[in-house]
């Protein structure tokens, strides 16, 4: 892509308005902008980085044997009036009339609308284990949304709903969203540790959040440093089989959000592994039995014949909270660092001489062998300063710069800057592209 | 995917609510599930095509040049007070209150929206032309919704919206957005032919509509024969050379929608060639100059320094309404017959007798060597009967159907069927791989 025909509305001035780093970068980058309170548009570099991250988390559901749906943002009141959460829900629901008078809402998450689907559908055990998730935009009307996207009123999140035919099957399946959500995080590039939690407003007996270690976190969290580096399930992990080990060695060491905490039992770890630190929620997972269940009529019948509520769960990820929480993880005085798997592109590639042919051709050469080979590329082939070009790309946090001039390019060299570390090194072209291709190779 | 972990809720019974057999259809094949009225859930065979369709509609708005964003689906009502259409629009915007009493709205579409991050970041004719596009959901409170997701109230639409100088740079603009459309329905596995048209709510000077001919149209349309048979614009279209000549081959002949029609015109077509038919909208194209810039200060500074709206225009395509509009041009008694381009799966694999090793084990490699070479298959792994499985096969529309018994694999043979002839052969496991690997680069 190049910038003279893309739309990256760089802010020169930081806005006054962001109390936090994500909010000030993602705006200065030109990923966001703010349509009204907690309402964001997202612009072409924030939405890349929103599928990137959209697609990781689709592929791990899909992986966990979960299978996607799509439920609309405006639901029925009348839905919420069975499971009785229409009434408790409060100012946070975005309430609406339609113009026959029918009390609607925008969606603030589904369980009832997903039970609906069970219900209207499924008849036996024989068809469970069954697991429907969505990514869907879904509103909740915060009485004071800040931070961007990280407290947003209408924000992207996944959320899965899991139905088993009883408390054992209900629990494997609560065991395989928190191996996804392990993997998930970890392929955003994130350290994501699982804590007890609060049920809150979904109510039940078992939960668990993902925090995200960060110094800007919104709440205090505890763990055992032994978390930390905790191996990541692999790839091939098998969900069909037992995950109750994983699980296990996640959930033995220490660990809570400040609800949960039990300092007593924190004191009982060696001091060198206490670790007391600001965390930011990017995921939470809940088992709720029959909660939803059982006012609504979701029933199965059982391998005896007999009809019985199903047994359910909730597991949601914030997709869009997830960028501020990526960038409050991963950035530096100059701008966002992003990890290489939901960077929007690969790499920059900066003409430091648009208009002279031979750098022109050269840029255009190299954008060709890169795009080819699969990469993403952000050509700047704009007429400005050499500062406000490396600038803008230390802004928006590119995994790769590729810096190619009219001097390098006559002894045969560019240079190439790594984002994360800051290296940059001064190199022949084909090895600058001989790397770059590899690196792809490898993050793949 | 097996059928046995998917989730499928094939309708027996027709719904008797569905008026046209779209809307049966994919009520049956549990693509869909009404919500509310006009409002839908969209089940796991219903997204996949969903989100195929929007990817071609996505790869044709990126090769002409028209950049994604994603606005959010809550705007407030001061943005419309500025274009002057809040009080205009009618009952048909749901409007909404938020809890600090801010007038809010559900977008019905997003003129003032684009027009309103246009001026915030773009100050000069140097960054023109720009096309910004995103495909999202919308919502239209209709006072009758029917016909399923042909005309539901929450609908997903791609709309883009383009920015030039003058009115020149806007036909432009508007030819450009002409041939991506003649592409994108072409891909779709569609007729569409583009029509004359009013510009109603939206307003402006020209507009066309892309029309499918089906017996079930929602209106009249009148047409030149030779219009079905132009040929379509390919994928080497250089989207920055002159496009006239594609958009007067295309507009020369008649074509006009029944608002339109000039039935003295549709007279002096010979005989032979005047078509006189029902069509359905599935695009809308309008230039409407400075009907929103003017208003909202939306202006760009020209080579001469001095300051001038921008020339505008909007395109949208109904993503939803799309999957009806195949439908109603693609079935037959038995179903659906979906287009190859956006069959939610390639292939049906039928096992006829599960539970049978050999069977079993032979449907289990095929499976493997077709999704090893990128197809997608849909494996019919449920004990039921025969009949049963041929009817659903045939009910959701896949492009095939290979049917592997143990009588036949006795003699290495399967069966094969192609869906929309209807026509099945007998032929070695060997060569009817062969021939859905060879189908499969063929169409990719």
């Amino acid at each position: 892509m190049r910038l003279s025909r893309y739309f990256l509305p760089i802010l020169k001035e930081t806005p006054k308005e962001a109390e936090i780093v994500s909010h000030r970068l993602m705006l200065r980058a030109g990923m966001i902008r703010q349509q009204a309170a907690g309402i964001y548009s997202w612009l072409p570099l924030g939405l890349k980085v929103l599928n990137k991250v959209g697609k990781i988390v689709r592929e791990e559901q899909n992986r966990a044997g979960a299978i996607e749906v799509l439920m609309p943002t405006i639901q029925s009141a009348d839905l919420w009036r069975e499971s009785g959460r229409y009434d408790a829900y409060g100012k946070e629901m975005l309430r609406i009339t339609d113009r026959h008078e029918r009390e609607m809402l925008f969606g603030p998450t589904n369980e009832e609308m997903i039970t609906e689907i069970f219900r209207s559908s499924v008849r036996s055990y024989r068809d469970l284990p069954l697991n429907l998730y969505h990514i869907q935009w879904k509103f909740r009307d915060e009485v004071r949304p800040r931070f961007g996207v990280m407290r947003g009123r209408e924000f992207l999140m996944k959320d899965a709903y899991s139905f088993d035919v009883d408390a054992e099957g209900a629990r494997r399946a609560y065991q395989r969203m928190f191996v996804a959500y392990l993997r998930t995080f970890n392929r955003l590039g994130m350290t994501a540790i699982p804590m007890q939690a609060d049920t809150g407003p979904i109510g039940g007996d078992m939960s668990h959040e993902f925090i995200i270690l960060a110094d800007t976190g919104e709440s205090a969290v505890f763990c055992d440093k032994s978390l930390l580096d905790l191996p990541i399930p692999g790839a091939d992990t098998d969900f069909d089989g037992d995950l109750s080990p994983i699980v296990a060695a996640w959930t033995g060491p220490y660990a809570a959000t400040e609800e949960k905490h039990d300092e007593a039992a924190f004191e009982a770890i060696p001091e060198e592994r206490r670790v007391a630190a600001r965390g930011i929620e990017v995921g939470h997972i809940f088992y709720f039995g029959t909660k939803y269940s059982e006012p609504m009529g979701a029933k199965v019948a059982g391998p005896d014949g007999q009809e019985k509520p199903v047994h359910m769960g909730s597991y949601g990820v914030g997709v869009s909270r997830l960028l501020g929480a990526i960038i409050e993880a991963s950035h530096d005085d100059a701008g966002i660092i992003w990890p290489d798997s939901v960077a929007p592109f690969d790499v920059g590639l900066i003409n430091m001489k648009p208009g002279d042919g031979p750098t022109d051709e050269a840029v255009a050469s190299i954008e060709r062998q890169l795009e080819a080979a699969g990469l993403e590329v952000l050509t700047d082939d704009a007429d400005t300063r050499a500062g406000a070009k490396f600038a803008t790309m230390d802004l928006i946090g590119l995994p790769w710069q590729l810096i190619v001039g009219p001097r390098g390019l006559a002894a045969g060299e560019v240079e190439l800057k790594r984002r994360a570390t800051g290296e940059r090194e001064t190199l022949p072209l084909e090895s600058a592209l001989r790397r770059l291709i590899d690196w792809h190779k490898a993050i793949a």
